[in-house]
């Protein structure tokens, strides 16, 4: 785990997220061009649609990087995603000693434009957090029944929306929806007062399944991991997810990360489950350690005032895998399609500094954050930027995801048609 | 609402779910041809790609019909909906008298094999029945706890899983899921012992949109309707719903009937919503009357035995409109797409028989029903056929959907890594 070194000097510092260790896929655009497949490296893009496209890359079975997504790469399978990080590790690597083609291909991130970087075919968000879900079913059905009875048992998951995912850049406005006031009788209809994020880590699936995989078959599965905040509106939700779950509370924006960090840029940084309270079912035990290590964090920007992290955690808190989580969506008999995306869940520690939603740092709105220009917030409030960061970190060098963030925009106003 | 001659003889039938007055749209294919577009007419099947390709039906922007798939159609809107449907009402209507080409274009549906019409975007599943959300809530969480607060102000939803929608004919395999028996401390790993099906209609979104729609302009972006049969794993499901919904208990299978009956097919059978217990917020106000006049059934066949209709009911039972229900989707943001596809939720009515899962049907097993042949089911069995049939009933005909219909097979042996 020591830096991989690239003859492009800003991939050699230790504080970009994007050395030759990494390289990381997304999708990016110049003025004037359709967007096109790209892989950071330090603080430009190398273009591997064009490199594909003139014979620099070539991909049994390809092209693979023609059409502005990376879902047909991601469908082609493991041996091809290797193969495609091997040609490009030797591309960039500091002791290539032909680069003036290359220095052609490469576009500084600082003038291109971030896109989608997959589609999404469907969007599942579980709930892996032990922390996360104590602290939740506290506030919402009081300590005695936080977690529940099949929270050690089962990688809880429910179906988001896949057309609510945006990437990291897309401002999000803030939703209407049913709200009920804990002493009213009715609801009312209006804009959410209680709107959240959620940190968590996205898994990608690349290679599709018919019926069930195991956790080991389910983890080979996976291309890559993103960033993901699940924008939450906590009082939509209060009143609608008895008794079939979440519905319009997340229906609002999910915002990725620009980068997918894949896999195989992980494999170092793999760290084990922590301690089972009960033992796993067969069918869900790990074969090695399947987590990740990996430092997350949360920013919070007011309108014009500076950037305080309001929470620091880990990916290794996670208590249950995305290879878990895959496995048992599969149990079913469910089929897994390319460019299904799996949220872990808000990934919280046992710290109250590392709470990954402001419903549980500000315990429900009954203990306000105080930011660095001494506003104070318990919930997001317009104009306020969220931004999560990630990255794991190796020994002088990071590997990371670019900046997760949205900007809340105020409600737009109500039609007439919803008031009278 | 008088039957529309056609110059094909079995469409003027009253026993036909096709007359002219249908004319519903599918996706078809003969053995050594690729699947596409076609048009349900008496026993026949009209060619509708090939009749688009060779100029006998021109619409504005197209061609829509090529690619074997619905979808381009439907995103094409409203207008070009009912241009199609107009010129398909002149070509096969009994006073063309030029019908020596148009028959060169018919296929014998008894000849043709039926594909899904159209590509599922996202599939969400309401809950839209008072009679089945209180059967079910008495069952689950006893009767003073029955419909939940919340059920007579939102049409409650939740997201499905696309991936599991099938075309009628496509068999089911029995799923394995964790259960947990009620005496039992901690839950196994095993073949679901309780699979049940929902009766359901499907709404497909034709025009995509961004943000609130109203009621009526959620009306106006409805396609057309299919059969929808939610197969239900009610034994994963107790164990699993809690707190964030059903997950895998719904995810085996979804299986939908093989023709789209347009929204402008149902004009005609437009039915009042019923009495509101409670008023609704003016956001899901209805301008007119927007539930249909469907009449519904469920068969239930054992293997090599004799069907049995199990329930009988109609979908002027829903309390919320599909245009409801999609009008709450979008409240948050929500971005619908065509293809979406929206359950209406199990269709149950006030009688015994007009149940339309065999949980209610049965009690959850505590009164089992007796078929024909004198089985007796509580849930379905390995081998059991079940088929849902809906038409609406005009003046000696009947605008129908065909037969939604698939047959349980045993769940597949259970690999050794899921065991040991």
């Amino acid at each position: 785990m020591t830096l991989k070194r690239s003859w492009i000097d800003s991939a050699n510092s230790a504080e970009t997220d994007f050395p030759l260790n990494n390289l990381p896929y997304g999708v990016f655009s110049v003025p004037g061009k359709v967007p096109c497949c790209g892989v950071a490296i330090g603080d430009a893009i190398f273009d591997v649609a064009t490199a594909e496209a003139s014979g620099l890359i070539t991909l049994q079975g390809g092209p693979y990087l023609q059409h502005g997504t990376w879902n047909p790469l991601m469908a082609a399978g493991p041996v091809v995603w290797a193969d495609l990080r091997a040609q490009l590790t030797t591309l960039l690597a500091a002791d290539n000693a032909d680069t003036d083609t290359l220095q052609n291909l490469l576009v500084q991130q600082a003038d291109a434009q971030l896109h989608i970087p997959f589609t999404v075919a469907e969007y599942t968000d579980f709930y892996a957090s032990k922390d996360h879900a104590t602290n939740v079913g506290t506030m919402f059905r009081g300590a005695e029944n936080a977690l529940p009875p099949n929270w050690l048992s089962i990688p809880i998951g429910y179906n988001g929306r896949a057309s609510s995912v945006v990437v990291s850049g897309t401002d999000v406005t803030r939703p209407y929806g049913q709200l009920k006031a804990p002493d009213a009788d009715l609801p009312h209809f209006g804009p959410c007062a209680r709107f959240d994020i959620e940190l968590e880590l996205g898994a990608i699936v690349g290679t599709p399944s018919q019926g069930m995989q195991s956790v080991d078959a389910a983890d080979a599965m996976i291309f890559g991991y993103v960033l993901l905040n699940d924008w939450s509106a906590r009082d939509i939700q209060a009143w609608e997810y008895q008794p079939l779950g979440p519905f319009q509370a997340k229906a609002t924006a999910t915002t990725i990360s620009p980068w997918i960090v894949t896999a195989e840029a992980l494999q170092d940084f793999r760290a084990p489950a922590p301690q089972r309270s009960r033992p796993l079912l067969p069918y869900l035990r790990e074969s090695g350690p399947m987590l990740y290590d990996i430092d997350l964090s949360v920013g919070m920007t007011p309108k014009g005032g500076a950037e305080t992290i309001i929470a620091r955690t880990n990916a290794n808190q996670m208590y249950y895998s995305a290879a878990q989580q895959l496995c048992h969506h599969t149990t079913s008999g469910c089929a897994m399609r390319t460019g299904d995306l799996l949220g872990s869940g808000t990934i919280s520690g046992p710290e109250k500094d590392m709470r990954g939603s402001l419903l549980e740092l500000s315990w429900g709105g009954k203990d306000p954050l105080t930011l660095s220009g001494a506003e104070q917030r318990s919930f997001i409030e317009d104009g306020d930027t969220m931004t999560l960061y990630g990255a794991a970190l190796g020994a002088g060098f990071r590997v990371g995801f670019g900046a997760c963030t949205g900007t809340l925009l105020p409600a737009k106003p109500l039609p007439d048609w919803a008031t009278t």
